[in-house]
C-alpha cells in the first residue's frame, strides 16, 4: 500500500553522486512553518558530526528542512566533519531563505571518510526542484544503503472529526542494534502536537520498536529518528485522552512496522525471529536474555541452517549473566513446540517437531524464566553466508 | 615439538563410537596416588552434568582419573544427565579399583542429547589398555571436536636442582568465550604443590590466557580446566619464592600457548587478532572495550576481507558503554599504523598503510583511551564464510 501524504510536508530526492553515480542519495524533506519536532539519537560515544549538529539545531529552532545523504556517514571525521555538516545546512538555508539552524542534517554510509561537500551542495537544487507531497517512496529509496528495498509505513485515523495521517520512512540493514533509535527514520504527521507531548509519544514508540531490534549488535554512530508534526490537518492532539491514545497507537504502529521492515531486510537475513522472554524479575533482565540469544552467532547460524540445535539457545540463556537463575524453572518454546522444560529437554519433544518449526520463515523463541512477572520482546535475524559476503565486500 | 612426559601421569585414548565410528573420542588420564588438583569451570548457568559432578567429586577427594568424551556434551540433559555422568565414573572406578569420587568426568559435543552410556562404558577397557606416559598427542587428538588440529604445550624447568615438567592439552574452536576456563584443557606437572598454591597459580594463569580469548562470544556449558600436580619429580613448589615464580611462569606459558592455539584454530579463522586497550580507568573497562571490538560482526568481517574499514572499530569503541568517554582523547593503532588520533582519522593515515597492515595474518589493534593507567589484552579471530558453514552444517 502506498503511503498517505502528510499535509504540510514535501519530499525531494536526487542523485548527487556522493559515492556512486546515478544513485538516489540526497533527500530534502520540507516542513511547513510552525511544524513541531521530536527526535532521538544514537548513544554511541563516537556519534557522527550530523548527529551533533542536528541536536544543537533542534535545541534552538523548529526545523523547516531535513537534509539527508547516503554514501558517507560523516562520522569519525573530527572537527572538519562538524564544519562540513554545518556548511550543508548553511547552503540549504541560503537557497531556501530559512536560517541554518532550521535545517537538520543526517548522514549514513561509510565511517571515517571526509564528506564530499561539493557534491552535496551542487545536488541541492535538484532535490529542491523535486519537492512534492507525494515524494515519500522516492525518499524511502533515497535513504537506502545496503537495504534491498525501501521501507515505509502509513496510518490514517480520525481525531475530533478531522482526518489525521502518520507516515514514516526508514533505512537500515546492517550495524543495527539501536540504542535510542535506528539508523535513520523520519515520521511525520499533520496533527498539531505540543513538543513535550510529541517527545513523550516518540520515546514511548521507540522502546518497543526501534529499540527492540538487532541484526548484528552493532550500534551505529548515526542513528536518528525524527517525528515531525505539521499541524496542517487542523486536528490538535491533547496531552492525554482517548484521542491522544489513538494517535499514539498510530505512531507506535508506524514505528513497529518500520522497525520490523529493517529486521526483515537485515543483511543476509533469511529468517525473521521474535524473541519473547517472560517470567523475569524486571524488564531489563528479560531484555538481557533476549539480546544474548539474539547476538549469539551459534544461535543465528543454527537458524540459518534451519537446524533445531536448541542447545545453543539454552547455552545462551545460561551465559546471559542472570544472578541466581534457577535452571529447573526455565522452559523454552519454539513457536508452539516446547523444547526445554524444568531446565532440560522436554520429554515429549521430538527432532521432527523441531525441524518443522525451524523450516518456517518466521519463528518465535519464547523463554520462560519462572522468577517474576516481567517480560520483553525483541526482533532479530539469522546469520547467513550473505551477511559475511555483504560485510566483507562493502566498501570494496 | 613433542610434549614432555609428566612423571606419574599416563594417558589412554580410544574410539568408543560416541557419535561417529572410528574416531578417537574417549580419553582416560590416570594420575598417581597423592596427586593434587586445581580446577576452574564454566560460569554458564546451564552448566553440563559432568561439570556439576566433577565439582562435587573434587570437593571430596583427590582425583585419580579424568574421563573425557567428545561427541556429546551431556548438557541440557536434566537429571538423567547427572545419573549418566555418575554412572561413567562408577564404571571406571569398578574397572580400576578406585572410588567413584576419585574420577572426574568431562564431556564436549552436541548439547541436549542423552549421553550414549553403553558406548562410553564399553569403550573404557580400550582406553585403559592404551594408558602410557607418552599418550599426550593421542589424547590431544581424542578431545577434538570441530578443531582442525591437536593442541599441546610443554615446558621444562629446574626447581632446586630437580627437573620439573609442565605439559597440557586443550580443545576448542567454537563456542569460545571462556568465563573461568576454556572448553576443555588439562595441564599436569610432576612438581609437588599444595592445593591452595596450585589453585592460586591456576587462577592467575587463566586470567590472561583462557579468560582472555573469544572466537564467537558464546560461553560454553562445558568449559573446564584442570591442573594436576603428581609430585613425582620430587621437586616441591613453595608458596612464594623465586622457584614458585619460575614454576608459575611455566604454567602461565603453557596456558597462554594453549589459549592462543584455540584462537588460531577458531572456527573458520583466517586471522589472529590481538586487541590491546590501554589508558583505561580500570582493567574491567579495558576488557569491556576489547570484547566489544572482538564481538562486533562488522569488525570481524572487515578483518576477514582484509579491508581497513577502521570506522567499524571506532564505532565499536563508541558503543562499548564507557561513561564519560572523551572521544578526543582516543587513539587507535593497527600494528604500527596510527589510524585514529584525537577521536578522528589521523591526518597522516593513508588507505595504503591500512591495506598493508590488514593483509597480515596476525594483527594487533591498540586502543588508547587516555583516561587512566589500566590496560587489558585479549586474542580473537575474524568472521569468515567458513564460520557460518561450519556452524550451519555442524550436527547435520
Amino acid at each position: 500500500m502506498d503511503p498517505f501524504n502528510v499535509a504540510g510536508l514535501r519530499l525531494g530526492t536526487t542523485c548527487a553522486g556522493v559515492k556512486y553515480p546515478d544513485r538516489r542519495d540526497l533527500v530534502v524533506i520540507e516542513a511547513a512553518p510552525g511544524t513541531r519536532a521530536a527526535a532521538v539519537f544514537t548513544r554511541n560515544a563516537f556519534c557522527a558530526a550530523p548527529v551533533i549538529v542536528a541536536r544543537t539545531h533542534l535545541a534552538t529552532a523548529s526545523p523547516r528542512y531535513l537534509l539527508i545523504n547516503t554514501g558517507n556517514a560523516n562520522a569519525g571525521t573530527g572537527r572538519q566533519g562538524l564544519v562540513d555538516a554545518e556548511a550543508t545546512c548553511q547552503a540549504l538555508a541560503e537557497r531556501t531563505g530559512c536560517r541554518p539552524e532550521e535545517v537538520l542534517p543526517f548522514s549514513t554510509g561509510v565511517i571515517g571518510e571526509p564528506l564530499p561537500l561539493f557534491r552535496l551542495v551542487t545536488g541541492l537544487p535538484g532535490a529542491l526542484a523535486a519537492l512534492r507531497p507525494e515524494g515519500w517512496i522516492e525518499a524511502a529509496h533515497g535513504i537506502m544503503t545496503t537495504d534491498t528495498r525501501p521501507k515505509w509505513a502509513s496510518r490514517r485515523l480520525s481525531v475530533a472529526g478531522r482526518e489525521v495521517t502518520v507516515t514514516g520512512i526508514a533505512k537500515g540493514a546492517g550495524m543495527i542494534c539501536p540504542d535510542m533509535a535506528t539508523m535513520l527514520a523520519f515520521v511525520a504527521t499533520d496533527a498539531e502536537v505540543e513538543p513535550a507531548v510529541l517527545q513523550n509519544i516518540l520515546v514511548g514508540a521507540v522502546a518497543d520498536s526501534f529499540n527492540a531490534i538487532t541484526v548484528d549488535g552493532d550500534t551505529s554512530t548515526n542513528d536518528a529518528l525524527v517525528l515531525l508534526a505539521t499541524g496542517q490537518s487542523g486536528a490538535v492532539i491533547p496531552a492525554a485522552d482517548a484521542d491522544c491514545e489513538h494517535f499514539t497507537a498510530a505512531v507506535n504502529e508506524v514505528c513497529s512496522e518500520l522497525a520490523q521492515a529493517i529486521v526483515r531486510d537485515g543483511e543476509g537475513a533469511t529468517k525473521f525471529i521474535t524473541i519473547r522472554v517472560e517470567g523475569g524479575r524486571d524488564v531489563a533482565e528479560c531484555r538481557q536474555v533476549a539480546y544474548t540469544i539474539a547476538h549469539s552467532p551459534l544461535v543465528k547460524t543454527a537458524f540459518f541452517a534451519s537446524d533445531p540445535n536448541w542447545g545453543r539457545i539454552l547455552a545462551a540463556v545460561g551465559r546471559a549473566g542472570l544472578a541466581e537463575l534457577a535452571i529447573d524453572q526455565v522452559s523454552i518454546h519454539l513457536d508452539e513446540v516446547c523444547i526445554v522444560r524444568a531446565g532440560g529437554r522436554a520429554p515429549e519433544y521430538t527432532e521432527a517437531q523441531g525441524q518443522a518449526v525451524m523450516a518456517r520463515p518466521e519463528i518465535t523463541i519464547r523463554v520462560e524464566l519462572g522468577r517474576g512477572a516481567a517480560a520483553a520482546r525483541i526482533w532479530t535475524t539469522d546469520l547467513s553466508f550473505d551477511y559475511v559476503r555483504i560485510n566483507a565486500e562493502y566498501r570494496t
